[in-house]
C-alpha cells in the first residue's frame, strides 16, 4: 500500500501586491519552492526600489509597479526593459488590468487595499487575501463583487486560512460558531495600569510572529483580532454574536470552527504564515512544504482561554462595529490605522488607541449601505478626526 | 445576518446490534432525541432479555433477534406479536437481510462481528462501525465488500469519526500521515514493574470513557489503539508506516490528520461517543445536538506526547500485524479476544496478554490472502491458542 505522490496543481500566474513587505517576500519564498507549480508574472510595492530590483532579477516578472514615482523612475534605470515599470496607485491598477494572472495576492497594508481587490475581481482573478482591511471595510460591498465575478477569495492570513480549511465542505447552515485564536500579544498578561505605560519598544515585540509594525501593534491592542472577526463575519457569513475570540499563546491551532452537532475542527500548524499562503495557492489541491510540520514525538500543548474585553477595548469596539454594520467598520479601521501611526510616532498612549478610535467611531457620518466612494470618505474622516484630537492639545 | 435553522436530513430506519450494550443504548439515546429524523427498526442483542423488552416497548421496533435462544423465547413472550422475534446468529443475518432500513449500527464486541457487517452491505445497507474487529480481521475483504455493494462504512468510534470529518472532502493523495490520540488508559504513567503487578479492578478503572469490560481493558494495554491503527490503515487506506499515535490524556481531541503541506486538521469535542453516533446518522449533514460542545468562557488545554512502545507493547504487535497483512491482524484480534477473557478470569498476569498475544501471532498459519471462512478459523485457531497457554501450567 503506498500513498501516491502526483500533484496536479498546473502551473499558476501570481500578481504580488506588496511584494517587498513581509507577506510579499513570504509569498515570493513559497512561489521560488515551487517554480513548476508557480510563477510571479507581477510586482507591486510602494518604494523599496533596491528590493523590487534584486526581486525583478530574481523572477523575472512581465511587469511591475512602484507606487512612489521617484522609485519607479530608479527600478526602470535599473532593470532590463523587458520588464514593463507602472508607477503610482492608477499604474498598480492598470497592472492588475492588463497582465495576464490567475491570482492577485494582496499582501497591501491598510485600506489602500480595498480597491485594488475589487479590480482583481472585476478583471477575472482570483484574490488571495491578506489585507483584511479589504473585507473590513468593503463588507457586503466586497462579497457582492465576489458574487459577480464569479471569482473567488482565499484568504491568507493564518486564522480565516484555518476557518477557510475546516469549512472547506461543510455547509453554513451546519455552523454554530467559530473561535479566532490570538496569540494575545505582548501584553496579554499586563495590568490595566501597567497597559497605560506600554513603550512603543515593548509593543513592537511580538511574541510569535515576525510580521510588519502596523500589524505588530495590532497584535499587542488586539485590535487585529477585532479586525478578523468582522473579517470572518464577511467571509464565512456568521453574525458577531457567533465568533467568539480564544486567547491561544503558542498560535499553533489558528482557529477553531463547532458546527451544530457541538463537533469542533481545528487547523494545526507551526506558526509559519507560507503554509497559509501556499494553500491559499494550491486549493483546493495541496503541494509538500517543509513549512508548518509538528513533531509528535515531542509532547506539546495547546491552551485556550477567554481574552479579557476590559484590558483589550480594540476587541470590543470591533465587535461594536461589526454589529452597527455600514460604514462603522470603515470608519473604525480608519480611525485605528491613524491611531497606531500616532502612538508609534509617540503622539499618544498605548490605551489611548481604543480612546481615540472609539471617538471616531461614534462621531463618525454613518450610512447603512455605503458606495466604495463613500467608504474610503469614511476612512479619510475617521483619519481626519483622529489627526485632529492627536495634534489638538 | 442569520444562520438558517433548516435541517434537511430526511426520515432514517436503523438496525441496532448490540442494542443493550454501550454504544447501543448510545444510539437508541441519539434516537430518542430525534425522533422527526431517525427511528429504530431492529434491534439486536445477545442475552439481556429484560433490557431488550424494555427497549421494545420504548422504541416500537418491527423485529429484534437475541442470540441466546432462552431470552429470545422470554422476549417472545414478554413483547406483543406484531414484534417479530428472531433468534440465534442466523435470526441476526436475516433480520438484517429481511428488515427494510437505510443502516445497521454495529455495536457488537469482538469477532462476532465481522460477518454481519458483510451481511448489511450485501443487503444494500450502509454500516455505522463500532466493531473495529471487523475491519481489523478482515481488512481488504471489507474494503472490497464495500466497493462492491456501493454502500458506506461510517465509523462511529471517536478516533475514526475524527479522522473521517477531517478528511471528509480532501484527497487520499494529500494526506501525509493520521495521528490516533490515545487517552493513555489508567495506567498511562506506570512502570513496567507496577504495570506487571496490575489487577483486573484497577484495569477495569478507565479516566474518560465510560465502555464495556472488553473495550476497557484493550485502552489499558492500548491494544484499543493499535487495533484502531488497523481499522484506519484499512478504512483510509493509509500506510501504518504513516499512522501514529499521539497520548492526549483528556480524550478532547479525537484524531489530526495531517497533509502534505503540513497543515494538520483535527476534531475536537467533550467525550460523548453519542456525537460520533449522531454523526455518522446524520453524514453529510449534521443536527443539533447537546453532546460534545465546549465552553470557550472557561480556560482549558490539550497536551500530546508520544506513547511508550515498551511499556505497551500490544501497540507494538498491532503494527508488526499490520504489516504482515493477510490473516495476522485476525490472529491477534483473535488471541487478544482470548487473553483478554483469561487476565479478567485471574488466569493470566496484566503483562502476560501482550506475551500471549506474541506467541499467538507467531505461531498462527499465515494465509496472504484469506477468505472469510479462513479469516474466522484464523480467529478461532488463535483464540485456541490462548486457552492452551493459559490452561497448560
Amino acid at each position: 500500500m503506498e500513498l501516491e505522490t502526483l500533484y496536479e496543481v498546473s502551473l499558476k500566474r501570481f500578481i504580488i501586491l506588496g511584494s517587498t513587505g513581509s507577506i510579499g517576500t513570504s509569498s515570493l519564498d513559497v512561489i521560488a519552492s515551487n517554480p513548476e507549480h508557480f510563477r510571479a508574472v507581477g510586482l507591486v510595492a510602494n518604494g523599496s526600489a533596491d528590493k523590487m530590483c534584486e526581486q525583478v532579477r530574481r523572477f523575472k516578472p512581465e511587469a511591475v509597479a512602484m507606487n512612489n514615482p521617484a522609485a519607479a523612475g530608479e527600478v526602470r534605470s535599473n532593470v532590463d526593459s523587458l520588464t514593463l515599470v507602472y508607477e503610482g496607485f492608477e499604474g498598480m491598477l492598470e497592472l492588475i488590468e492588463k497582465l495576464d494572472a490567475d491570482a492577485v495576492v494582496n499582501g497591501l497594508v491598510g485600506s489602500v487595499g480595498m480597491v485594488p481587490t475589487l479590480s482583481a475581481l472585476e478583471n477575472g482573478k482570483d484574490v488571495l487575501l491578506a489585507n483584511k482591511e479589504t473585507i473590513v471595510m468593503g463588507g457586503r460591498l466586497i462579497m457582492d463583487a465576489v458574487k459577480q465575478s464569479g471569482r473567488r477569495i482565499v484568504p491568507i492570513d493564518s486564522e480565516m486560512s484555518a476557518i477557510y480549511q475546516c469549512l472547506k465542505c461543510e455547509e453554513k447552515k451546519h455552523v454554530k460558531r467559530l473561535a479566532l485564536t490570538a496569540s494575545g500579544g505582548p501584553f496579554v498578561d499586563y495590568s490595566l495600569d501597567r497597559l497605560r505605560d506600554v513603550t512603543v519598544k515593548q509593543a513592537l515585540n511580538h511574541p510569535t510572529w515576525p510580521m510588519g509594525v502596523k500589524n505588530t501593534i495590532d497584535s499587542a491592542t488586539m485590535m487585529n483580532k477585532g479586525l478578523e472577526v468582522i473579517e470572518a463575519s464577511n467571509l464565512f457569513k456568521i453574525p458577531g454574536s457567533s465568533i467568539d475570540v480564544t486567547i491561544h499563546r503558542s498560535s499553533v491551532a489558528h482557529s477553531l470552527v463547532e458546527f451544530v452537532d457541538g463537533s469542533i475542527l481545528s487547523q494545526i500548524s507551526r506558526p509559519d504564515m507560507r503554509l497559509a499562503i501556499q494553500y491559499a495557492m494550491t486549493d483546493p489541491e495541496r503541494l509538500p512544504s517543509p513549512y508548518g510540520s509538528i513533531d509528535f514525538s515531542k509532547p506539546f500543548s495547546l491552551t485556550f482561554e477567554p481574552p479579557d474585553m476590559e484590558r483589550f477595548p480594540c476587541l470590543e469596539l470591533a465587535y461594536e462595529a461589526l454589529e452597527r454594520g455600514g460604514t462603522a467598520p470603515a470608519a473604525l479601521n480608519g480611525a485605528n490605522e491613524c491611531a497606531v501611526e500616532a502612538f508609534v510616532n509617540g503622539d499618544i498612549a498605548f490605551m489611548e488607541i481604543p480612546e481615540t478610535i472609539g471617538k471616531a467611531l461614534d462621531n463618525h457620518h454613518f450610512i447603512e449601505e455605503p458606495t466604495v466612494e463613500e467608504l474610503i470618505e469614511t476612512d479619510s474622516e475617521a483619519k481626519r478626526h483622529i489627526a485632529g484630537m492627536v495634534n489638538s492639545p
